[in-house]
């Protein structure tokens, strides 16, 4: 595995270019700490072994992480991992030289904590087979980025062709409904987002009940509360969701669960106060 | 539009390694010529419309790839276009600088003109919206192909999530049966090749009938006779198809109708010799 921090260019040819061969994982850094670095780590893994990468000794990009982020400071942290240059077309090298890229960038200015989100026309395909992952094949989050230019719109929404609730363009979603949590099930499309993977389990340690299952709009409209999450952004109550028209289709007043869980996750150091 | 030939190295933010935000088209030159660059060039026009990139000028790209040919005189030439760098995350900048990138190799070992080919167990997600591009989103060809290690297999077939064939890993598909030709519809899944294209315009006006529909392979096993396709390899009769298990399924002897269309096409110097 080779590391690269901070690259101006990559090799014309690197599988990333040609097929989106690769992964990624984007870390909010703060004094100088990659926070929850091990669980983007084990997901890198995991997800480099469901693509057919060869194991790798993750110490070194441990080290590299840690480095680059005490030199950070403060900021985003954009790892991605490449299965590099080589093979066949599509058949890759049988030993592939893998490629990491440090990227880092300003925090995003999400200073509003109410947040306004839109329904995407855009729907996710179903392939469980890459379902989960935080691949580099992205179009569909392009393509939905592309459906509104309105600056106070944070996120779009986007169902599976099915019309199940999948998760937000980059962020995963959730819903509280009588004091009970849900989030959509990703094995059919979207990104297990690392954040929603600790309020999973945060949540059940708690004793807060979370359900993960297939969901409808109509559930969502239901609900007493949604919020939305990511790494960068933590977690944002959503208080406002417009259609695919932009017309006003539901609010929702903030979830005192919300602050709850968010504090719960900033004693735990992974997101960023 | 930026035109980079034969590039070392791309810049590392460029959206093509992001997010696969970007097309490519892979091109027999032969003498000198690029064969049936007017499509490929259509077809780059027409996805970059679908993808909402910007308008762009085709002719400097007409020039640069006429001169690559020229220069190679023989080969495979791959023309790439990104998006190029910049935007918010997944949004775009409202003005990308596209980048093209032309590639050359050698032309692969084809030299037997009858193939074996296997089923992969590998689905294709259906997805309308990027159905038909040859974008860089091809996680699952890259998937597909690692099915299989054996070199006498010269290709996967792969059905979509609903068991409809769609094409193989890097070729299109076509069976016949009472001289009538059939090919997968690719509305859902797939890539609409430049030389499926060709195949299906001459065959119409040869006088053959051409059905574009939906098929399983219980009817590619009752065919007369089968054959893929793609720009490099031209067609190729399908002599031997194995399942998933590698053992063999139907065996189909070469078919006087292959022979005839890749005459033809030959003709048109759509094809290399």
């Amino acid at each position: 595995m080779q590391i690269h921090i901070a690259p101006k260019t990559l090799a014309a040819q690197d599988r990333a270019v040609f097929y989106g061969d690769g992964l990624f994982s984007t870390i909010a850094v703060q004094q100088g700490q990659a926070l929850a670095w091990a669980y983007h780590q084990e997901r890198l893994v995991q997800d480099s072994q469901r693509l057919g990468f060869p194991l790798w000794d993750a110490s070194a990009l441990d080290q590299a992480v840690a480095d680059t982020a005490a030199q950070m400071q403060s900021g985003v942290l954009k790892c991605l991992l490449s299965r590099g240059s080589g093979g066949r077309g599509y058949f890759p090298p049988n030993k592939p030289a893998l490629q990491v890229y440090l990227y880092s960038y300003p925090f995003p200015d999400y200073s509003s904590e109410e947040v306004c989100v839109r329904l995407c026309q855009t729907r996710l395909a179903q392939q469980p087979l890459l379902a989960g992952m935080k691949h580099l094949n992205r179009l569909e989050q392009v393509m939905a980025r592309q459906e509104w230019q309105d600056s106070h719109i944070r996120e779009g929404l986007l169902c599976d062709t099915q019309g199940w609730l999948i998760e937000g363009c980059m962020s995963n979603l959730f819903f509280i409904k009588n004091t009970r949590l849900y989030t959509p099930d990703l094995s059919q499309a979207g990104v297990a987002g690392i954040i929603r993977g600790r309020i999973i389990d945060l949540s059940r340690q708690l004793g807060i009940s979370v359900s993960v299952g297939q969901y409808r709009l109509e559930d969502l409209r239901l609900a007493d509360g949604v919020f939305i999450c990511n790494s960068i952004m933590g977690l944002c109550s959503v208080n406002q969701l417009l259609d695919t028209q932009q017309q006003r289709l539901q609010q929702w007043p903030a979830h005192p669960l919300v602050q709850r869980l968010k504090s719960a996750l900033l004693t735990q150091q992974w997101i960023a106060s």
